[in-house]
């Protein structure tokens, strides 16, 4: 890799030095560190080549960490993370590691929030600006919101509010023209009339909301990116620069499929080759199949995706276009039409990822549940993971289970989770909510014809005695392994349960256990606190019988790797045993 | 009252026939039937008296209920109530009971969802529009939205998806300039240059998002809401009409005094006065001195309210006004706006109703919990109540408590609350959230000096034996009450705990209990899913103590006597210590 510039560049005042051509070739070894990690390690791809210009003309200008950037959802930072001292986890692939995939103020001074929700940057920014006002200070703040967070809500509260604050507010829209997928909403055909009138068509939604207005045509100018950077450095009133860049930008199949190089995995450079390959089936493809063929023979289903369509609807957004509705990154929004939809007969269907239903649990609570409307969600890619601290995805059996009149499913295997979609569409008495397993798929090849119909009713798989496992979705399949291994160690004929509900308890099932069990224990794949664990436990509370349960615990962790966690949170079948073990002793 | 019109008003089709002068007089009966019944029963005053002649001019255009109507947070709701076959509601005192306070499709063919919170009319809206295409229906959908609702992030996705839809659905902006309080925004300078300049005015705000737009100067002129309506009837595409109405309009008090009269307590019509007087301290009042007393030494407290300024910052609003910021409706926006000041050395202040922080879950997770910025949240009114069904306020224990790094606490008096507030705002490890009583003033005139930073540590109140209370925040006084009558009727000497902390449990303390008590309960105030007590009960799943967890069932409530609920869920100390004598048995 070439490093003549960035080889010198350890922190933003360095660049302020260059000339044009150096900016331009600095421009240029950003672009390649972007492409050199996230070719190897996977991560936001387009994003990021589309603000290496803007990246370098703001620090150009600006004089950060005094003038503080907040970037929305961290998905264009890394060109930003190159240029404040952070150059080596893009370059160095031993170093890769060091530097996380959002903005981190415990990674550096040049951040101020660990971020990795969409739309929350401007009202973050308010709050870094209204900090300021109240120690009379005088830096400049800026928030950089790409187009596709703007179809927000949290996005818009910030706007509003920032344009009413009065004070030194710099929102810089970065308009690529693209959501994670196409963008979707009366906002974007605005952004469409900016761009195609240089900034000068009428009604202009940001002049709408009382800011200040600049437009720059080409956000891959470095020059007219400075000088409008200038133009408003040290501004005494909320002003929004709305720039156009190019998702992608510099590497010509990411330009092209803006969407499928929104994040990328690792790949290879010289063939474009994905590294890994996909591994059979996965819920995805399972859920897009399933609903295709639904729709087929039922025109009253309609797909409701908020921005990530991928997610279930892969090809069912193609095949059913009057069927289907992206509704841009709007979670609040997708749950409120899903209601509508289903009080008219309607058969709604969102697909939303875990960690994002954690922004509509109101909407859940009142425009759904209390209505008690037969919307059918699905939480896709919920469970314990290595992942980012931003995009956890244990939270949502707290979330969601604990809300009245909703039904939250849990299924073991491919054919359950099936028979739970059929039974949402079909029933017309409850919101139903299905936790899809967030790991690989288990198939048993035998379709379940299952009516949920009788709520909380377990399955009792293995009548056993002393020990009875009652493990949900996911775990399901650690249960059946703890129930082998006491056999084995132990030899004890456990009995398993499947409990398929999360909302509520089997009393029978569970007063039955009673007269020959001395222990229960839960399986869950999430935080135990608030959990559905926790609901079996309180059952017991006054009775003769042990309960353990096991999960997460209530903790934000970062990347830390899944074997630990388990082996940590006891989620193994041999530290299971051990527990259980050692309260028989 | 003067029935001459609205006495032959069953349905809407009735009002069809009507001249001109008739609809006037009927729109002066409608308005004392909203007058004559809210000064008997409270209620929602102001916003229903700005929507009579809108009211009227909708039905006399449209067909409901095949045209679907959806009144935003149902506080307008009542004109179209008296309208649809519901006047007796309004009229006769005996039947003041049988309509409730907001829109529900239970109680009329007329209403298609419960709605009580604000922000939703639209996405609802689009729902149903949805509904329609799919059916290949044709009827118009209209959604009614105050301007105060406009500054939540969910009616902005609506806006924003409802233009994209490209379909028939109008939305009826009712523009009184006025939230509950004042509105707060850009977006509000853009309304009030178009309510100046009749709706010329460049920049605007629905035609940017892709709205066709009317404006209508005189929202109580019913022949130009007739003369528009007719115009936009059966519209093929999404339209906006924008009408100003006069908040509070013909009852001169309700006209001036806005805010007051926005909900009204009972009042006489004669003397213009509250038919309750006030009892005394209130935790609004509490909350007020306290922080105006705090800000007048420290310039970097900052007040925040989303649109509930009389909620603890009744007077600190206008004695400090460059710390304090009412964000309008926009929860998410004052959660993230917190999170921004607190990352900065700044003491922001969020007060929030129970009910209304369930709009924000994302961002105290996100935006604050996860920065773990030392913000300070002040949940008001929470607690099992006699309340609406959509504004119960029995969810913020799961809700919030299961968030890791929040330190959420729970005051049991006056004093205690004051302290942790203090800490609170002192500490710079946490966000601290408090749970402030929901129902009278406990004080003991003694100062609390406590410290809170060494997390999750009970106070032990009486060291007894047998059996020990653990009693959060405000069931203190119950679970001193059940002491008492174990002592009275049992002869045990209870332990009593005030654990202080929602967010953890005292582990050394708990183990200790096992020692020499056999029983162990837990009351607190919210629903017991997802709750504080099962958290005790997981920590005994495995050990010898019988645990008994009081607190809500999982259920929606509408309007049930508050004594009702504490017998249905054995909150009296008489069905405790009940319960407590079955299982010493």
């Amino acid at each position: 890799m070439n490093l003549n510039i960035l080889k010198n560049i350890n922190s933003p005042k360095d660049l302020k030095e260059l000339n044009k051509e150096q900016l331009y070739t600095l421009a240029d070894e950003v672009r390649n560190a972007v492409i050199n990690k996230v070719s190897q390690t996977g991560g936001h791809f387009g994003p990021n080549l589309g603000m290496v210009e803007a990246t370098i003309a703001l620090h150009y200008v600006f004089n950060s960490p005094v003038d503080k950037i907040v970037y929305d959802v961290s998905h264009q930072s890394y060109p930003h993370k190159i240029l404040t001292g952070r150059k080596h986890g893009f370059i160095e692939k031993d170093k890769f590691d060091s530097i996380t995939g959002y903005t981190s103020h415990v990674e550096s001074e040049h951040d101020f929030f660990i971020v990795g929700h969409t739309s929350t940057s401007v009202s973050l920014a308010c709050g870094l600006a209204k900090a300021r006002d109240i120690k009379g200070d005088k830096e400049n703040i800026i928030a950089v919101i790409g187009d596709g967070s703007l179809s927000g809500g949290e996005a818009y509260e910030g706007l509003n509010n920032a344009s009413a604050s009065g004070k030194n507010i710099i929102i810089l829209v970065n308009d690529n023209d693209m959501s994670i997928a196409t963008n979707h909403g009366g906002l974007y055909k605005n952004l469409a009339k900016l761009r195609e009138t240089e900034g000068k068509a009428e009604d202009n939604f940001f002049k709408a909301l009382g800011f200040e207005y600049h437009f720059v045509k080409n956000g891959h100018d470095i020059e007219s990116l400075i000088e409008v950077f200038s133009k408003v450095k040290d501004i005494d009133h909320p002003v929004v620069v709305h720039m156009h860049t190019i998702k992608g930008k510099g590497y010509k199949d990411a330009e092209i499929n803006k969407e499928a190089f929104h994040w990328a995995a690792p790949f290879d450079l010289e063939t474009k080759k994905s590294i890994f390959t996909s591994s059979g089936e996965n819920y995805g493809d399972i859920t897009d199949n399933f609903l295709i063929e639904k729709a087929k023979k039922d025109s009253r289903i309609v797909g409701i995706s908020p921005g990530t369509p991928m997610g279930g609807f892969n090809k069912f957004r193609y095949e059913f276009k009057d069927q289907f509705v992206d509704v841009g990154i709007a979670e609040e929004h997708a749950i409120a039409l899903a209601s509508g939809i289903a009080s008219q007969g309607g058969k709604p269907v969102v697909s939303v990822m875990s960690s994002f239903i954690q922004r509509t649990y109101d909407q859940l609570s009142q425009d759904l549940a209390i209505n008690n409307n037969p919307a059918l969600i699905l939480v896709q890619g919920g469970g314990i993971s290595g992942s980012d601290v931003t995009h956890l995805s244990i939270f949502d059996i707290p979330l969601i289970s604990n809300i009245p009149n909703i039904v939250y499913l849990a299924p073991t295997t491919k054919e359950e989770y099936i028979s739970m979609m059929e039974w949402g569409l079909e029933q017309n008495e409850h919101p139903v909510v299905i936790k899809v397993p967030g790991k690989g798929v288990i198939s048993t090849g035998e379709k379940v014809l299952a009516d949920f119909s009788k709520l909380n009713t377990y399955k009792k798989v293995n009548v056993g005695s002393k020990v009875a496992i009652i493990a949900l979705g996911a775990f399901f399949e650690l249960g059946e392994r703890v129930k082998a291994k006491l056999k084995d160690t132990m030899n004890i004929d456990a009995t398993l349960i499947n409990p398929r509900f999360i909302t509520g308890i089997d009393k029978e099932m569970l007063t039955e256990l009673l007269a020959n069990h001395e222990v229960v224990i839960t399986l869950e794949d999430g935080i135990l606190d608030g959990g559905f664990g926790e609901k079996i436990t309180r059952f017991y509370g006054a009775k003769d019988m042990k309960v353990l349960n096991f999960g997460a615990t209530k903790e934000f962790t970062d990347k830390v790797d899944v074997k630990e966690l388990f082996n940590r949170y006891h989620l193994t079948d041999d530290l299971i045993v051990e527990d259980i073990k050692n309260i028989l002793a």
